[in-house]
């Protein structure tokens, strides 16, 4: 006798299959996020196609007017008359640039020049400070590795520390820490190993590989931006591919690649049709080979594993959540994007496990009046902008699927704005439903607008009870919540028992998938066959593994209800994900904190990173004002205190100027400059203000701890201490 | 012309060879040491040696005596003749057994088998409380993987941020984090890919592999602990191979094997010879599949390819430091021994970069008075113990090579001591000669005593100029300092200048091999074919990659003197590098912490560990002393004020017995408990005294803030507040 299951046996290998499919999309983390029709992107694109339109009139009018011209030399046409007809040809040349200009910058082309160069900047000035640098440079370098250089590992480790603080501290979260090698198994139960694949296409001549839709994606960007006597109907074709191009399946991918005759870049050989290569470094795991293994290309997985032991350290209580913070490795078929599209990088992934049905969360209203920009699917479809809502009101009005996923939105809005992540350039994008695997609630991905346009750098989705399942199912090993009823609960269930003799006196060898197909009848087909055997005696029944009806008689079946007592329920838990990529925050942290100001002379632009203290790499450097044995003492005295206040600083005391010194610890985000100019009290410069104020020397470390820890901030200083006229000072 | 350096070609390539082949030793982090000749081992042998020849002579007295019982039984002896010589015999037995286990335990058996108990408890306890799991359990696990649970994953982020701020930030280092992923030529550069393997030997039928060393080992080791029938010749020959196991070639291994019949252990089957197997997990690099890598084995390498900008980020000065936290993989054949070895963990490496010429530390003697266990090469080989030695002097007599090593040594000693690592169990072990590298110029190992025996945990080694030499050959980038002379000073450089107009007419093809071997000449070989060609006008010359001698004329070189002024010294830095294994710290601290008291009843045997509050998981735990709603709220009201000091805690609301609930934090190595059994005042209790003081409610936070800081001590609290008679309390 079994009790049969919500799901048959065939609708679940099926659905197996479905959810892998997916896999991809609930996985995009590296993927910026490219199809949704903005609602700003819907107002230029209509400007845009009266511009192209407007521009081919011109042609058509600088054609005609050529042509007059030309008529009117050939007639032998008055020399004023000509020269008319000219003037006239040239001004509507001139009308045709200016319009060849608005539509570059509306196409994008202008804009897109200027946000390059801002990034160039950027990238220049953290490359040159060993923000990060090209891992392995002096052999030539690997595509998508990265090293942080010392101020970047201090970003990343401020990050990291922060991380652990808000979410796993304040939430009492069960971190773990779990390897990169993963048996093959492991990632099969997830569906990584079938589907975790991007599609490439080969050069057909020297075999260099490209990613196909990188390859559709950049030819049309370039015709959209910069192929003027493009149709404004071959342009929305363009950019509707542009906006479905992660929905392309192999073959339509193939199709448009051929239709518009893409060739390898590199030698404009003819390329291969598109296949799917699997992004998880392989390896083999143990000395014998027959081991396969992967680097993970998650950390998500090491969690869902020990389900089972946390549940249980957590005293078998749910809500809770574990986290990890770790390496995961995609080796990507060719990265770009700087730090955005790399082989190996840094997540920070929270599991956060729920009764399904029970997702209300109690520290939900300590969020709840939170307010920022959401981006519904709604508004999407519609072509609508995204919106300043509050959070409480989103989850009430069910746009949020319920008040755990809406919590942790919440914090991660608290969290990225507190490492210095422009609130403008934050929202807060709901999946579209065919976006989202369809075992997800909901889904919300933080993104982050950068040069390259809207990143998606933390993704909160709502999984349901998919992972767990899916890793009992391969691994036998229940990995179940049990709620313990106070008192007893009446139930009634379906009972299906087979009898086996009589099934096997009638189906012999296929007997077990007659009796497995009978057990996994729903609740509403066993009553039909219930009322069908009572009254008629037999009836027909398809057993779908044998392909075929069976006639099943009343002998060979009981079919019954029974009312049971159960003094618990047993269940597998929902889970919500946030999952962070460290390094996509940081590259965006860079951009939003970087800005140039003029030196003193005006003769040059410096550069600056507005890092909050929480974040800087340095907190404070100390400058001698000049080489001289008494103030390089009084600085290595402040430098003992800072120590042992625990802030991380740098003494120069390199005899450049105190213009030049400052403007070096600028660039590297350093929020306070100490200069020693006398034994008894020195300068605090504020980085950003350029404020200076005078401080005994005694007292420094201590206010400059104050004001780094957020104890105080630099008004509550201003108000404190003299301000210092900038005599010595730099401006 | 080409001015002469001071290593010619051949003799370049050679020594690359000896190199690579001691590799293995410099990286042997895993390997805890077997081999030298200990002094307590030596005293013991002595003991066992003539506990082995008793028990022989006890033997054959018993085979006398039972024979003469026999011989008085068959004769047909009185009673009481017969009774006193099996009385004799009897006695004898008696004798031999207390020798059997006098050698037992001389020969280690039987402390082993406390060892082993001791270990078990600890290591149950650890697992039980999720310190650690083995990864992928769900799915039978995979040997060598370990996943940390919460209190582990504390403990190690515990450490690491310690190691930050021990090393790091009072170093003022320059951290850097660098991808796992490694292209291969990065390795091959370093030895890697060429040497870094073990030997491993295969079952002949079923092909499991297994460690030849370690089969061998087994063996010598269950004979000279379990046998004691053995001579005391064997058993010095088996202890003879345990000490130099190490060392033995693939073809000694394998002749040991096949000389004492050693059989693979599960099957009995014979074994194939010893062959080497490389330790690195391979992987391929992007979608072609012709970019061989490799997972990292060290985090050292990510270092050295970065130090041109790492020193140029170092405003071009000498010295400085780099260091790197991170993952590192190693293939191991068969992982034995828990966490000791494991095929992936993580390593905190340090490169500190120094002139050759001086190695002086600036603040060695911060560290120089600081005394403890070391065990200098001398006293290895002359069979004495460890002994306790002053820095200072260690250095100034020339056991410790230089300054910066034995700062380093000192920082290491601080570093393990404040982590809780017993002084009395630590030790620092140089490297015989035969197991440092040729190049290094000091090696010594933190070697710290557990269960396993003493394990190897930092290594600390004056590597010289090895690594950046490596890099510098295989990548063309030089990567070297330049030391600025304050005035040009005068040198006299070989200058050979062949001729080659004429050397093209002499040797044609050859030309260019006998132009590189003259200007490879060494300066006594250049001087000395000077004075020939002065004299003779010709000279035989050796050209080693013709492998023949040809005729040199004097029109075909110009050999001669120059003096030159010279406005710096270029040189390729020395580089000392301590190296952690953070796993195999954490687990020797685990064991170090471990003890068990009994139960207040005595029917039980409690579990601690005496973490300091810097490393434990979780600093304090909140109690309301029974389920009481005002108890709770004063509860959460403390635990909000410890998350704003950032005390890791946990509130316990279980209805538990206080007695209970404190044995179970014990186990978690939780150092003060808060219980609330009033509104207005609390007990906060130690660990390890279980004293209880009476602190007023909103004093609490920063009383236990103080303490788990370490700006106070559990002493301090103890003058300051009442003490508590444990009325309500667990014992």
């Amino acid at each position: 006798m079994r009790i049969v299951r919500a799901l048959t046996t065939c609708a679940f290998s099926f659905r197996h299959r479905v959810i892998s499919t997916h896999l991809p999309h609930t996985r995009s983390f590296l993927k910026p996020y490219t199809g949704a029709p903005y609602s700003s992107a819907t107002m230029a694109a209509a400007a845009e196609d009266s511009l192209r339109q407007a521009l081919a009139q011109k042609q058509s009018s600088i054609e005609f007017q050529g042509n007059a011209v030309r008529q009117l030399k050939s007639s032998g046409a008055s020399k004023p008359e000509i020269e008319a007809a000219v003037q006239a040809l040239n001004a509507l040349k001139l009308e045709k640039s200016s319009i060849e200009s608005q539509l570059q910058a509306a196409a994008g082309g202008s804009s897109s020049a200027s946000r390059d160069a801002f990034r160039q900047n950027v990238v220049n000035t953290l490359e040159r400070r060993l923000f990060y640098i090209p891992s392995f440079k002096i052999y030539r370098g690997v595509a998508g590795l990265y090293d942080y250089g010392p101020p970047g590992c201090s970003v990343k480790s401020n990050v990291l520390a922060f991380w652990r603080q808000h979410f796993v501290l304040e939430e009492n979260m069960l971190e773990v820490d779990c390897p990169c090698v993963t048996p093959e198994v492991v990632l099969k139960a997830s569906g990584h190993v079938e589907k975790f694949t991007d599609l490439m296409v080969k050069d057909e001549k020297t075999g260099t590989c490209y990613r196909a839709d990188h390859l559709l994606k950049d030819y049309c960007k370039e015709k959209v931006e910069k192929d003027f006597s493009l149709s404004s109907e071959k342009a929305a074709e363009l950019k509707h591919i542009l906006a479905v191009l992660d929905d392309l399946s192999a073959e339509e991918l193939g199709a448009k690649i051929k239709e518009y005759g893409i060739t390898a870049p590199d030698t404009k050989n003819p390329l291969s049709d598109p296949y799917p290569f699997n992004l998880m470094f392989q390896t083999s795991i143990g000395p014998s080979g027959v081991s396969p293994g992967y680097m993970r290309p998650e950390t998500a997985q090491g969690i869902f594993v020990n389900f089972k032991d946390l549940y249980y350290y957590n005293g078998n209580k749910l809500p809770f959540a574990a986290a990890q913070i770790g390496q995961a490795f995609r080796n990507e078929i060719s990265p770009r994007q700087g730090l955005l599209r790399v082989r190996e990088f840094t997540l920070a992934e929270i599991e956060h496990f729920v009764d399904p049905q029970d997702k209300s969360h109690p520290k939900f209203s300590d969020v709840a009046k939170l307010e920022f920009l959401m981006f519904p699917r709604d508004e999407q479809v519609s072509g609508q902008c995204a919106k300043r809502l509050q959070l409480g009101e989103a989850v009430s009005s069910g746009i949020v699927n319920n008040e755990t996923l809406g919590y942790f939105i919440g914090r991660v809005y608290l969290f990225l704005t507190r490492l210095g992540i422009d609130k403008e350039r934050l929202r807060f994008r709901q999946h579209l439903a065919n976006e989202m695997a369809h075992y997800a609630a909901d889904c919300w991905d933080a993104e982050i607008e950068s040069s390259y346009g809207w990143i998606e750098c933390v993704g909160i989705a709502d999984r349901s009870a998919y992972d767990l399942r899916a890793h009992s199912e391969k691994s036998s090993v229940a990995l179940v919540a049990q709620e313990k009823f106070s008192e007893p609960r009446e139930v009634e269930k379906l009972v299906i028992t087979p009898i086996k003799k009589e099934l096997g006196l009638a189906f012999k060898g296929n007997q077990k998938m007659v009796t497995e197909a009978l057990e996994a009848m729903e609740e509403k087909v066993a009553m039909e066959m219930k009322a069908d055997l009572e009254s008629k005696g037999e009836v027909e029944f398809h057993v779908c593994t044998l392909g075929k009806n069976v006639t099943i008689k009343k002998s060979m079946v009981s079919i019954s209800k029974e009312k049971k007592k159960e003094h618990q329920r047993v269940f597998t838990p929902s889970v919500i994900e946030p999952s962070f990529g460290i390094g996509r925050i940081i590259y965006c942290l860079y951009e939003h904190s970087f800005y140039t100001r003029p030196s003193k002379g005006g003769d040059e632009q410096l550069n600056v990173f507005r890092f909050p203290p929480l974040v800087a790499p340095i907190k404070c450097t100390v400058f001698p004002l000049v080489q001289n044995q008494q103030y390089e003492e009084v600085a290595k005295l402040i430098s003992k205190s800072l120590t042992a206040a625990g802030i991380s600083h740098k003494i120069d005391i390199t005899g450049t100027s105190i213009g030049k010194r400052y403007a070096r610890t600028d660039e590297l985000g350093v929020p306070f400059a100490i200069t020693v100019d006398s034994t008894s009290s020195v300068t605090v410069r504020e980085r950003d203000s350029k404020d200076q104020v005078r401080v005994s020397t005694d007292k420094v470390a201590s206010v400059v701890r104050e004001v780094t820890d957020g104890v105080s901030t630099w008004a509550d200083v201003l108000k404190m201490y003299p301000l210092h006229s900038s005599g010595t000072a730099e401006e």
